[in-house]
């Protein structure tokens, strides 16, 4: 497993991978101590909750979104973010299609495949 | 120093820090290990070579700048990132105005007021 990324990361140059229905992801800079990944969605996809032991800061570049953490709903938009801390419940639906940027602590491991 | 933020951080309700000349930043989510940071620049604004032991991942909102990284140059848009490995000396010219994000591992206490 390949453990820190290039230095630059151009975005006509990176794999797109499939993310779940209506959800496609870019894996950008990284190493084994932090992660970050662009996610487009499609109005009315759904990042089902889950949790993970990871620390997850989320950034909203474009796009409106519900998000649920542990039961706190709260739409964002471009401009806003959020922090989810390790195993914390999340999930969140996208109201107009937009990209996150979703970033961890450590790395997502189970991002990388190979 | 209070060591991890809020779930939420919209940005109507963040203060804007001065960061340098033609540049201000918010600091967004963040615990102990990550630590997300909006950074905006006018054109012509320059983030002066510095390094630091934090890991750093880097994705353009918005704008162009002129990345150095160890002496490696390149100019990055929206869309784009960087990965910046602990300790590498970096700096960025902003060649149109926009939006950085910046995130660390672990987090910048010195970001931290109180």
């Amino acid at each position: 497993m390949k453990t820190f990324s290039e230095t630059f990361l151009m975005e006509n140059e990176l794999a797109w991978e499939p993310a779940g229905e209506g959800m496609r992801r870019q894996i950008m800079g990284y190493d084994g101590q932090i992660m970050l990944v662009k996610v487009e969605f499609e109005e009315g996809a759904i990042g089902y909750e889950h949790s993970h032991y990871h620390s997850q800061t989320t950034y909203i570049v474009s796009g409106a979104f519900e998000f649920n953490v542990e039961g706190d709903k709260k739409v964002v938009r471009a401009g806003d973010g959020l922090y989810i801390a390790p195993n914390l419940l999340h999930g969140a639906k996208c109201i107009e299609a937009g990209v996150l940027i979703d970033v961890f602590s450590p790395m997502r491991e189970d991002f990388i495949k190979d």
